[in-house]
């Protein structure tokens, strides 16, 4: 980087900044670059047929040989699900918690990448030591177990990455670290990197025990069979509902292929803990008694092809909701979800269930802390420069404030975009220069392919559909030797529009044979004219702007 | 109705049961029908390119000449929307309070057919008398003026119809008729009709006066310009609004179209106070002092095309945000919307300003009642039978709950579709029959020309694009004349993907070349043979499933 100086360490994100996904940090001091995380970024509705959006891994590629690491805060995939198509294109070394690796292994293994992959295991206290930076962690609580943050040491100071956080006194697992984090703080911090997504909510976020309390209120007042649809990645959240599935007599069966793994993983690791016969096989449910029935399913974001919108639709190999369930969802909607998560309850409700969900019933918890812990964490660290992460734009600018608040000046902190490389020296911070940062599309097994004009023209097609006029043309003779055919996807019913049809036919064939006594050889000319000719036809008729596609076959 | 006996009045809905939108009443006792509202729905993100989703009024027209008329119980577009698209099928004659009369007035004038409509403005005392039925009305509070429960009086009994409500005790405009409501529950009820909307929200919905205070506290601690949007028809808001720019010193400014005929209807009605030279015109914005400005404007849910969208995209002819402005969601947006209100925030904050909005800061309250509220209507009107309307199922089931507990019993409240028919005899309530019920989509000029296979194929393009593959082929002699070439749309960037086209047309020649072999003159055989020749291909290829459009030329 030549707009860092030698003695400055530089901080930057691919990914995570103004956004929340796809989060990708590096921390580079001279020749050595530690990466924290890469994630993937679940695509907004406009990004049509796109399945994940991920960071522009340039900058990487182009100085894999500094990359000493990829250090991983947690598993989600926000955090983790950029990590195949990155190990496509360099492979490095990955560091990463227990829970976390476990994850990143089955992802490598689903997309044939595990064998090359060099995966090491961390523990909190274990310092990773380079030539001129060492990494050591710090453990912080969140809604999945085994997140940590992370301390970059630098020659021109310790450089503090939280993770995802919050501060919950009385979690499910173990509570976070304050006593190593109140000893990085007094160690001295020249930068603070913190999560944001919760900055615009004031005091302080719930405890997963609360979740744990309105679980055993259901469970104690619930007579019929209970289905609790919650995110697979939150062990703890699983680990309780088990736990009283246990306390009040019921078995436990595991629809969803994620909700399988997360649960296979979280008993080898110990997180999930329950008598060996509590599991039960799905297609045993319908030989048990309504009480003696709990499920726990993926779908809690009404996720068209999980478990519990099979259940809901009516289509799930193994149940049929009846009169007398109760289906809880145990996790509030991402902003984009809220519509097909509102039409799964309408279907449950439909069926007969009793749905439990909602900001009201205390059945969910964020994983994110609301404004005190953030304070909470800058009063620890003590930053001297912050730099707020994970979060839109108008997140990390209430950041910012909150840093204020607790004896961060304002121009010390930096609201910064992807790509934006922040120079960090002993006694001064600049935004100093820019690295690659776009944005990468994959769809299907696509990565990359898809850019703006394809899905410009999948956002027409979508909107307004296409028509297409075929026509063949005897350029000897400058006639036309057959149609024009009008052929339309998406636009109008074609069986009923053939008036429609036959009035464009014929104002493109009149049109054409015009053209032809001009005796034009120029095919891009006439395809013009056949657009210009029936677009505003369409237009007319329709108020519709279909994608008109010219096709002419020379004869 | 053959099903509804002679002395049983029937009670249904072409619109507005298990869904908030195109709300369509009907009450018929045997040859005299009253309809109440006819509003349309704004069409979720899967109907794509569809501009409204309206009822089928095919009951409407085949009884057209039982229709007394279509009564309004206030002006918003799930309630008037619908108009123009029924009167352009029977021209029945319009009831309707002022406001609603002139937002309908507009409406049909831009449809040009205003001049053949029979628009007859009601009061809060009028009764409208038919030979054997009466219609009469009780002002409600709602978040727009001119709101009115409707009372049909039928020889079995009455049949009330809430509208939207909720108990606002202190209104910005007139406060609820109680007494009125009281004596018409005290004068027997034999079934109501009620909002649902909020049916799972505890308590009461906050008053329109909060949100004066709040907005008061906003002009007295702001310096900079103040931006506020709100939904045009909120008259109310708006007047508030208007009032504090008075009293704080500031003028305003109306961006939108919308907003613009809202402030002039409301002038008109006497709804919207404010001395003459309180507005501006917007290009006068840039001549005054920051804190001498307040703009009111469309686009607190981030429509794209309204003004704020454009304030925030930096495209608004008049204004440009600048730091110190402070913008005003005085919204709350609605669940589709969530996504899309997020980026608008989020592009203010970047150009600078402060935006205030959310559900911390009371400067939003919904126009529905809440649970109590709706209690209040249930003791008020104390109804033999209860019809829950205007929400989704659980929503209605919940309201049904709710009327029990208000000493309604389970087995009189009637949770039924759109197109039900409920029967109502003096001792006795039952779903009888079903009449025509289906939705009609308007995209553009079309109305009902767009169905499940038009919006099938936009479903396909959008997400995985298209692939049309163009041959001309000799028929006498059985052999590729020219061709085939390949197209595509929403598919891959072509000039990219240059060797997965050169493979994909090589396997359709070589195929094509065999099929000719075969001598087969069955157009619909060849197409077949392409489709399934290049689609496994293509598939295998990139994981994609484009739609496949095989076109055959004969020369």
């Amino acid at each position: 980087m030549k707009f860092v100086k030698n003695d400055q360490a530089a901080v930057f994100a691919l990914g995570g900044l103004s956004e929340i996904g796809k989060n990708t940090y590096g921390v580079q001091f001279q020749d050595e670059i530690i990466l924290i995380d890469a994630g993937v970024k679940f695509p907004e509705d406009d990004l049509l047929g796109i399945d994940y959006v991920i960071p522009d891994y340039t900058y990487i590629v182009q100085n894999k040989d500094k990359i000493k690491g990829l250090f991983i805060t947690h598993g989600h995939e926000d955090h983790i699900g950029g990590i195949p198509f990155l190990l496509r294109q360099v492979n490095i070394p990955i560091y990463s918690g227990k829970l976390a690796l476990g994850l990143i292994r089955n992802k490598l293994e689903e997309h044939g990448l595990l064998r090359n992959a060099k995966l090491i295991p961390i523990e909190e206290d274990d310092v990773i030591k380079f030539r001129k930076t060492s990494v050591s962690f710090f453990r912080t609580t969140h809604s999945i177990p085994d997140s940590y943050g992370i301390v970059v040491k630098t020659p021109p100071g310790n450089i503090v990455h939280t993770g995802d956080f919050k501060f919950d006194f009385t979690p499910v697992g173990e509570p976070a670290n304050l006593a190593k984090m109140a000893e990085i703080g007094k160690e001295g911090v020249l930068c603070l990197l913190s999560d944001s997504t919760n900055s615009e909510v004031p005091g302080f976020t719930m405890s997963e025990r609360v979740v744990g309390e309105s679980i055993n209120d259901i469970f104690s007042k619930t007579d019929g069979r209970l289905i609790f649809a919650t995110f697979a990645s939150n062990i703890y959240r699983l680990q309780q509902v088990i736990e009283n599935a246990v306390k009040f007599g019921r078995k436990v069966a595991v629809f969803g292929r994620s909700m399988e793994s997360a649960i296979t993983i979280g008993q080898e690791l110990g997180y999930i803990q329950a008598p060996k016969d509590t599991f039960i096989e799905p297609n045993q449910i319908n030989r048990m008694s309504a009480d003696q029935i709990c499920i726990l399913c993926t779908g809690s974001q009404g996720e068209p092809m999980a478990a519990l919108s099979r259940i809901a639709n009516g289509t799930h190999r193994h149940i049929q909701i009846i009169p007398g369930d109760t289906v809880v969802f145990s996790s509030s909607p991402i902003p984009g979800n809220t519509v097909s998560v509102s039409r799964t309850i309408d279907k449950l409700s439909r069926a007969g269930a009793d749905v439990i969900h909602g900001r009201l019933s205390n059945i969910h918890t964020s994983g994110h802390g609301s404004q005190e812990e953030m304070k909470l964490m800058l009063r620890l660290i003590q930053p001297k420069y912050f730099l707020p992460i994970h979060g839109e734009y108008r997140m990390l600018k209430q950041h910012a404030k909150l840093a204020e608040a607790c004896d961060v000046p304002m121009e010390n902190s930096f609201i910064m975009d992807n790509g934006d490389v922040l120079a960090l020296g002993k006694d001064q911070a600049t935004i100093s220069g820019k690295i690659p940062s776009g944005t990468v599309y994959v769809d299907g097994k696509g990565i990359g392919d898809i850019g703006n004009i394809v899905l410009r023209d999948r956002r027409i097609l979508s909107e307004e559909g296409l028509v297409i006029v075929v026509v063949s043309i005897n350029m000897k003779e400058f006639k036309i030797a057959s149609g024009p055919d009008i052929i339309s996807r998406g636009f109008v019913y074609m069986r009923e529009s053939e008036d429609l049809i036959n009035e464009a036919q014929k104002l493109v064939s009149d049109h054409l044979n015009r053209v032809m006594d001009r005796r034009t050889t120029q095919w891009s000319e006439i395809k013009n004219e056949i657009t210009d000719t029936i677009s505003p036809f369409l237009y007319e008729r329709t108020k519709r702007r279909p994608m008109v596609l010219p096709i002419i076959m020379e004869v």
